[in-house]
């Protein structure tokens, strides 16, 4: 476990996630290339693939196999790629450059940078009932009727839509360390936890180990949003390829705002540790997971 | 056939529609509740509720059960009312009434509509895939996946996302009766055609009867965004709740303003004439989409 090479793990991770969007989400020479391409500009723009990596990892734990949970894995990172881009329009956070590019909107303007979106979020979920997207490895349709639901749970009302609007809403009023986590908790929480959900559920797992991969999520997605606000405070802005302190600046609500930046250390350290501590049944094969979850403690990016 | 009373049909399925969102969408008191209210604010402006009638209609041609569809009926409706939204956005077509009612972002603003469209979108693919919304009967998993494949091809880059930015595109430049033909069975013959689809896939239809229903949603589809052109013409903003002649003043490019509204109604009638056409094989229960396509040439709104 002490030996296990994380950099090496994501990047291939990262390659098989790029080949598989450049296969699912291919570029279109119809009318409307302009929107697919404004899509793609946002989806290929260097994003870590956190999402879909969780999901391949998690189907890994559970002895899943990699063909058979790539399609959500890309669904994934569409969806984080969607909200991405609405979440970056001037009428919400307004932010100009994003991975060290310009926003999608500051390329294709607002009313292409809303579609894409809108395209991005929809196909998503098309990948997951597509026929063809399941061809190599035939998953029954019960799983990914299951995995269509817990997407839409964690993308919906009860996930990154409720955490979006209180983010929004909390810019101009006070808020208490309770609503900045449940905010945290909708935001960036439920697609981390839902990653790990989904390759667990396409892969067959039991019960017991969707619940210990579900708990694992929910506390490494904590850890990851909590390591990002910190960022934001303390990170460099040419390795993050967006401004530090643009939080403070925007009034964001952050853990280190709300409670100074050693205890929210703390904060995030705990979590890691729950997290990894929810892995406790699982054998070497949940390595990658638990040397994910320690890295979110010593991130750059 | 002929006393076949349509008004009633339609209302009553309205109101089990009306009541069926109610409860597939109720109003939050979380700290989300903006984003809901704004959501229901459109949802419940008082639409026709065309396409799940459509997708009702289509399930009992086939034999099948209002209540197995019903979830797929208000999904349809939550992605029609998601379009527009989004479509009404001052960078999109700058909408400021639907209905007879403002816009919802001269309601909400910008940001809340835009992230009300993209709830009402995760929510209907949710809906589809939701255990508990499938309760009353249960419909296979391997029905309900495909309900969610068709669904996304409608709205996705084949379709109704191709059809706004290809909208969006000719009111800059020229464009033929091709093109526009090309943007309106993307643009709502698509959610048209899958209603009736969806309602047939769902009920078990054999590949004979789905693929008669997909033919008359396809002619009907058109049928229903030309005399739309055609309203924008010649019809009572009274009774539609909106300006006529806004098509013009936006320089759309429409059936009439491309060929006259003599061809148009010429074109218009031989759709219909196609789509009941396309019902040869089915008895007196396809009688209401008889009806629902001949009521197209003689809508007032």
């Amino acid at each position: 476990m002490e030996s296990f090479d994380l950099k090496a793990y994501m990047l291939e991770k990262c390659q098989a996630v790029d080949e598989a969007l450049e296969r699912f989400f291919p570029a279109s020479s119809g009318l409307e290339k302009t929107v697919v391409e404004a899509a793609r500009y946002s989806l290929f723009a260097g994003g870590k693939r956190i999402r879909p990596i969780l999901c391949l990892a998690a189907a890994e734990v559970v002895e899943g196999s990699a063909n058979a949970v790539m399609p959500a894995a890309c669904a994934l990172e569409m969806v984080h790629t969607y909200s991405l881009i609405h979440d970056d329009l001037p009428v919400m956070d307004n932010d100009d450059f994003r991975r060290g590019r310009p926003t999608n909107h500051r390329v294709y303007g607002e009313a292409v940078a809303i579609l894409a979106g809108d395209l991005l979020l929809t196909e998503a979920f098309g990948l997951l009932a597509a026929p063809s997207a399941f061809e190599a490895v035939p998953v029954p349709a019960e799983r990914r009727l299951q995995a269509v639901a817990i997407l839409a749970r964690a993308a919906g009302v009860q996930g990154m839509i409720a955490g979006q609007i209180i983010d929004l809403e909390s810019e101009t009023r006070e808020v208490d360390l309770t609503t900045v986590e449940y905010m945290h908790i909708r935001k960036t929480g439920a697609l981390i936890s839902a990653s790990l959900e989904i390759g667990a559920v396409l892969s067959g797992a039991s019960a017991e180990a969707l619940e210990a991969l579900s708990r694992y999520g929910r506390h490494v997605g904590l850890a990851f949003q909590i390591t990002d606000d910190l960022l934001d405070v303390e990170g460099d802005p040419k390795v993050m390829g967006k401004s530090a302190g643009s939080d403070a600046a925007k009034n964001k609500k952050t853990y280190p705002a709300l409670v100074g930046v050693a205890l929210t250390k703390e904060i995030a350290q705990n979590h890691v540790e729950r997290a990894i501590k929810a892995l406790d049944g699982f054998g070497h094969q949940a390595d990658p997971l638990r040397a994910l979850a320690r890295h979110l403690l010593v991130r750059k990016a």
